[in-house]
């Protein structure tokens, strides 16, 4: 941390933040400028600190240093973060495919949907129990029945599963389903929640919130992360900016910052990002060329009947198509298409 | 709801439109414009007909009419919500203050402030005893033992207690001490939490949502309202946006936007929306200027000293000076201060 | 400026930032952290040091301290700056109004705007000329004949009259008519229109741009103050955010914040920064509240007949009655509201 | 248009909507619903009636339905429109790569760069004469004379060349240099020099302003579409979002949005998107995925000593790697990468 004074702070002022700073057991290093005196603190300051030196009288500015997040950095830990699920690797050279309907809406829909899916190639079974709507009014999911479709679909296909938990006291139920738990965009800051599924020994899926920095993404990591669990991917589904024509505004460039400053797994959403069936393909062909570590996309057996988010959903043709594009693009970022996923009855 | 077709729409599209509105029990009207067929939809649709319409072919776009709230609506209510907290009535011609620090720090802490307070003229004391913290590392609040510091402040002083429950299994606790439950924004859209406090009768106070439209949070008042409680109080404490001079973007004109959709009352907490302690009062003065009917302030017996959010609390001087500016403003917006708030003690 | 280095960076990167500053002409200051290496720059950097020390390896961060605006800061121009018009002070304890349509249609209607403005206390008319617009398709103003036109205005109501100019070349010709030149947001960052009404010595009203940060905007003022223009006033107008119930979002606390950064007066324009009618009163009042030094404000003899911006536009009645009410309010910002502008014809 | 009465309008409300309609030369349809009756508006309204028709007694909304735009359509010209510089077609099924300096500094820097990124398979060359810049403290350019060593560079690599005009009195000089001129992002609503390079019969490519929404920029291509000149160029480069970590945030969801609702090209420019070397080969490989046209790169002899953006400058090396991973992704969309643009001396 570091304080930069007033041009025109008195000697005293000076005094009074080193005081405060050693008060908090910390050293001050004082550095004399042209224009300004600086004042490094040695030592790690306890984050609150910060806005307390800012209100010191002579203070200009107050700078942090230290990244607020550590067990989610790449300095703290150099190599990607691989998540295991049956045979599969998530964050390693193989691009994962998570598919299905945005909600669960019946046995016949998920299996049917679950079935054209893995014929397409993709290795991971999505599908809504719980389901956030903005209205009181809509459909909120099938919960408990929905996960007992899932598992079911699990069962014949040998898809692994994953599914979104919305509030703690779901989080065992939840896990004694799911092979993946999702945390929904507007849950990410959900702090109770976080604090939950870390304590679980399994993986879990944290979407970004529609207005989250890329530091408070990770911030919202660092609390799974800090309970223990370290089996945790990252998914890039949109931010909310002032454009209008798409639902959201697919942030491409969290997936190679997010590369860069931690060693987490990072998936992209591009049909909540986008809101709009026919910007699905061209943005999944995108996040794999930017170096997402695979896609979650949602497939719908008749999607002008969804009961949710229907205008977002692939037709089993349009994901045949797109599945056929993915692999020479993996194969220019150096990755494939993981195979399966499934695991095989015995 | 209106369904706009292509320019090039053909007879079979349009009465695939009309088919499909019918399916749903509802009447199709069809207006043959001169570029444009238009079709409206009469009866009052599910809202996902929206986006099921819009993918059927020859369909330009789909405009709802309706409002997607009802409960929270003017046209529904038309005269204003008035929510009783002991003698103070939230919505009526009194304005009403609610003060005290970020964080239940301890028992002096809070004491000591919610005197000040409550003889510079505030009417509710707040505290946080459970705290949403952006770092897992951070001060988390006293939780249990807060609210009881919360109580004894309000038996000493008799001033109503405002507190923020984190989640769903905490309301019954934090609503067998508060006088009005707070939803913070980070929760807006914690839709389980918004059922539970909407079973509830008692004040909740629901915050907006750092990146929530007008239309998002009065659809999570209608979470509320759609449980049956309607002592429901908005408040405004600001948005996020591109400018970083200031940690959110107060959006004064929320104020007046959602006294003319809503009947509910507003309250403002300029000490969130700017994070700086010298415009908390500016924007105090603005927000009754527009016609809030009430303030948060954060106030700090010793801002430098506080354990979170330091930077934007006011001292007891800087409180007791912007009180003493309130009158006049309310004033001319034909109101008054709100005198007490407090409970005599028989 | 400030470099951190890494924590793994060696003593050859160290080294080599050092040298880098030197060949600057600056001093290097090295100070030894626990994690952090950190190397002050003492002397004036140039702007583009910044980026460049960016890039040299071991490099973590560089962070700059002093403020990219020079003239425009607080701290070069303690005192307020006063903008003369006639015997109007902008910028003193005087709140001054700018009213009338948004644009210059007919003789009729600006003389009928400007004598009810007048009539109710306004101290300078608005009208556009020049208009810009968002497609090639609408009204773009009269031209120089809507100068005229302002002139005629001018003449017989006494007030002075500020108008906007669009392009380098039309200055001249604006300047010969205008006592106030006004740059609109579109043109914040029209730099080569910001030399050119920098090289005059007559009041140019800058308006902060649409997505444009408070920094932004002082460094395009500083564009103004650089070429010897000291008679410059900043306008806020609304900023783009996520919200679309208004035009754009009234950044109110951009107000007292440019207060404490600059000294150069602010005005607001509600008009603008909502783009409703009913909408204007209260964050005009808001606006004062905060410590605006003045207004501006739409007002149309018929609204609902504009050429442009009618839904924004208060009728005459309007305007009075929000006139009404300024008085107190900045009564209790310490002010009064300015009583003329006019010019007594000798 | 259709106008939407509120529940609770008057027959004689709705009887002065159909009026005001029919007063403005067009025709009124009423439609009865449930709950709200409708007005249909024939024929083509001018644009402000919609304002207008919002101010009268009854109204709740208007709502629009034609697009804005015309010109600039898919409806109205539902071919690509091609760009021809020398041998090379913009928006057919060849990607165009331009490359070079963000600014010219010398001819030594503009040749060597031209150069390297001619042997590396660009095939027009940048490099800014005229600068935007925050500051008036910054590098602006060497003006006349950098189109002179722009020429100079055409010259001897026979590379076409796209330079920036940030004032309509400079088009003339810019376009006798330039075979592509650039509107820059500040000036997408420089409405007068949209119509200044309408006028010209010349390549030009507008770049997407920093806040601009999709319509607002297709409504400025209709600006010099309606001037008559067609040979237009879109540029996606980022737009201002509340994310710091980038210094824009890249909307490569525009790029099919654009291609669905226009004929136009549309190139993608990640370095001014991203602010960030690093991040500027992923977002180029995700911006031909998604279906751009080409891209603009900014490269750089020795990014660390440029005068201008080095920090977003790739280096020969890193240009030269990424050109020989666009092929294959150019391939998995149908298209290729163009070869030359050269013009052969004769």
């Amino acid at each position: 941390m570091i304080v930069v004074m007033k041009t025109s702070s008195s000697q005293d002022e000076i005094g009074g933040v080193v005081r405060r700073i050693e008060e908090s057991g910390l050293k001050a290093h004082i550095s004399q400028g042209v224009e300004h005196t600086i004042i490094g603190v040695l030592g790690q300051p306890v984050s609150e600190l910060q806005d307390l030196l800012q209100l010191l009288p002579g203070v200009e500015e107050v700078i942090p240093i230290s990244k607020p997040y550590k067990l989610a950095s790449r300095e703290f830990h150099p190599l990607n973060t691989l998540v295991k699920v049956n045979d599969l690797t998530i964050g390693s050279d193989e691009i994962v495919v998570m598919a299905g309907p945005c909600a669960v809406e019946s046995e016949e829909q998920l299996l049917a949907t679950a079935r054209e899916v893995k014929a397409s190639g993709a290795n991971i079974l999505r599908g809504g129990a719980f389901k956030p709507s903005t209205s009181p009014y809509h459909f909120r999911g099938l919960g408990h029945e929905g996960l007992k479709i899932l598992a079911k679909a699990r069962e014949e296909t040998g898809m692994p599963v994953i599914t979104e938990v919305m509030t703690p006291t779901d989080v065992e139920l939840v896990a004694s389903y799911a092979d993946i738990l999702q945390i929904g965009a507007r849950n990410m800051q959900n702090f109770i929640l976080l604090d939950e599924v870390g304590k679980l020994r399994k993986p879990v899926m944290l979407k970004r919130g529609l207005s989250s920095t890329i530091q408070e993404w990770l911030l919202a990591a660092e609390y799974i992360l800090a309970q223990g669990n370290e089996q945790l991917i990252l998914c890039e589904r949109g931010i909310r900016t002032f454009e209008s024509s798409t639902r959201n505004t697919m942030d491409i460039s969290a997936i190679p910052t997010i590369k860069k400053l931690s060693h987490l797994p990072i998936i992209a959403d591009p049909s909540h990002a986008t809101g709009k069936w026919y910007l699905v393909p061209p943005l999944a062909l995108a996040a794999i060329a930017a170096g997402a570590d695979g896609l979650m996309i949602e497939v719908h057996p008749n999607p002008d009947l969804a009961l949710k988010d229907g205008a977002q959903s692939l037709t089993f043709d349009n994901f045949r198509r797109l599945m056929s594009q993915l692999a020479p693009i993996a194969q220019i970022t150096g990755r494939k298409l993981a195979i399966s996923g499934v695991k095989v009855k015995s």
